[in-house]
């Protein structure tokens, strides 16, 4: 894409009210455009960055249930059945329509997909059963201050599985569990399967947790093991034996809860009224489990862990490009032609690359926005390496730098992305 | 995918206040829920085909500008400033937040892409630009009754385009007008480009309209040459000679508004004082427009207009699944066995495929349940074509039958989609 016909321009500075790393690097890059504390856009770049994080959550979804798409704007009885509209109302964004009915937007979706459930479920024959979304939620957050690690308004992948008996919820959680940790892996993220409130059907839920200095939530952590519980729930404290192997001392750490998976039991299936019939012909609620992933939140972290001082340092797989082609004028024209050639030639081989031909814009500035950016490689046309029939090529995240010759061009970004 | 699998068992009868067609058969055959009036889920086999069409919508756009993502949310200043927050009362959520702040839910955003504008334009040189999205939008519809045509949620594409003069302006206009016609009808409709209000900075906006009964709008069209009008505008009226082409009458028909594009001139970007700066250094307001498309509309007008007294017949391009693999069990296993071959031949040649693998439902509720989901190619393994090593197959929307051997069905669907 060229970038001269973007929707983008990068600020000299974050508003000023912005204190969190990840929002103020996003914002400077033009990433996301605040309308509101909480509330972003998410500008063509960060929109790549957004698509990409999605379809490696799709991607593992997908072999766990079908997608569907659940709506925002919820009634009334469906939050009361379980009594969680008054429980939720300090978070949900509740008021009348113009026909006077109350309504709300959903911060979560376990009422409505039990709902659902009822028209889809009505024997034992139809569990197991997972169905997930990857959808807009909205929480009315005090005093949102993180960037987009705790919107007003944001995207969540909810999955959501029904089951006859708790043997099949069992196995399903682990694959869930699994799966969870492939998708962080994939994103560039290292997180810990932490131990987390249970509520009434389970000793713990479990939260995925990335070690970050941004992070609001306070793990205890054995390094020796990899064991980690919430501290809100631990009995133990910093410095304590680690009670899962005895040996190692429990740690405290600062962390971002990237996503969290739920044993629900009965609880939304039963106000529902979603049950099942065994083969004898008998009803029984179903059990239900429910599993988040906050997208923006998602990139926010990998923005918090993936940069330097000069800016931002995409992990490959999320990266809104793979390359960004710097054209260096020092004059006269031809220079355009030969970087035209090398964009193109990138394309036709299915480099996606960021085309910087803005005329008028100085080597130095294009080299600080690219730096900003955080495009993986970084490839300069100049006079001084058109002379060799060649361009300059740069790994955002290591030394590496090397000339190379545009007929080798895509070997090489391939070879070296592979290794 | 497996049926058994999936989020999905069709309904005798669809909820007695649905009137419209649209609703009445996506209802029955589980590719929609409905949560409250003018609020629907799409189920697995709704969100795959709301997916094929904004495939194609997708598609034709990154053509004209790249995709992005804005709130939904909107704090009442920036609506406000062009007085809209008053004059859209009676169709925007509006409501206060927790700290006593108004906000609303976009029913549009001219507002917020003008806002957002300030930050990326700033010369001559940055135009023209062509952002857009496809995102949710929320219109408190009083009565909402025609299920998908007309819904209190749903989703838009929005594309905004910038320019520094009109013949910028009336160029990309006529680029969308025929973007937007090949997008209709790669989708299997017929739209007519409409003559309709134009507002304040010129004649006429132009709406495409596809005649159906259930459309709510009246529009006056010569069948000779083509020409149509909205009657909300004309002077003419039904029988009149057409004031185009002078020798056609003019009929009335209904239609369905399935998109609009709209010259919008400096009505947003003076009150958000979007400007750019010319080579002398002048400061001028930006010339805007707008162009919309309702994804949900779009997919209740293909309802409405292919459909038979037996249920829902997908064009191709926008169909959930190519082909509807049943099998039709006679009693022993082995007919399973050779179902399941013929699945994974499909879908090991990129055939998309629903694979009707339930167990204990009947031939007779399978087919009945087959032509209800419309998908364009039927396939039926049983007994008697494994007797032949061949299943049969059918085309949904013709009377095409025939027995094809397995080793032979890829091609042969192949051949028969390009024809």
């Amino acid at each position: 894409m060229r970038q001269s016909t973007l929707f983008l321009k990068t600020q000299r500075e974050a508003p000023k009210d912005e204190t969190a790393v990840n929002a103020k690097l996003l914002l400077r890059a033009n990433f996301i455009h605040k309308l509101m504390a909480g509330v972003y856009t998410m500008l063509p770049l960060g929109f790549r960055v957004r698509e990409k994080a999605m379809a490696i959550i799709r991607e593992e979804m997908d072999k766990l249930g079908a997608e569907m798409l659940m709506p925002a704007l919820h009634p009334r009885a469906v939050w009361d059945a379980t009594g969680r509209w008054d429980v939720l109302s300090k978070v949900m964004y509740q008021f009348k329509d113009h026909g006077g009915r109350d309504v709300g937007l959903g911060p979560t979706h376990e009422e409505v997909v039990a709902e659902i459930g009822r028209f889809v479920i009505g024997s034992y024959q139809d569990l197991p059963k997972a169905v997930y979304q990857i959808q807009t939620k909205f929480r009315d957050e005090e005093r949102p201050k993180s960037g987009l690690l705790r919107g007003r308004e944001f995207t969540m992948k909810d999955l959501y599985s029904f089951h006859a008996d708790t043997a099949s919820l069992e196995e399903f959680y682990e694959r869930v569990k699994n799966s969870y940790l492939s998708i962080f892996k994939r994103a560039g993220l290292t997180a810990l399967v932490t131990e987390a409130s249970g509520g009434d059907f389970s000793k713990y839920s479990h939260e995925f947790m990335v070690e970050a200095d941004a992070g609001e939530d306070f793990v205890l952590l054995c390094r020796r093991c990899g064991f980690a519980r919430n501290a809100e729930i631990a009995e133990e404290k910093q410095g304590n034996l680690c009670p899962k192997c005895g040996t190692g001392a429990l740690e405290g750490i600062a962390a971002i809860e990237v996503g969290n998976i739920f044993k629900l039991g009965t609880r939304f299936s039963e106000p529902a009224r979603l049950v099942f019939k065994d083969p004898t012909g008998a009803s029984h609620p179903v059990i239900m489990a429910s599993y988040g992933i906050g997208v923006e939140r998602l990139i926010g972290t990998i923005a918090e862990i993936h940069h330097d001082e000069r800016g931002l340092v995409w992990p490959d797989a999320v990266a809104p490009f793979s390359a960004h082609l710097l054209l260096v004028e020092a004059g006269d024209e031809s220079v355009r032609v030969f970087a035209d050639d090398v964009y193109r030639e990138l394309t036709e081989r299915g480099v996606e690359t960021l085309y910087d031909d803005r005329a008028g814009v100085s080597a130095g500035e294009k080299f600080a926005d690219a730096d900003l950016l955080g495009i993986p490689w970084r490839i300069v046309a100049s006079d001084r390496t058109r002379a060799s029939g060649a361009v300059e090529i740069k790994r955002r995240d290591a030394a590496l730098a090397a000339l190379v010759k545009i007929s080798e061009l895509s070997a090489f970004l391939k070879q070296a992305t592979a290794v």
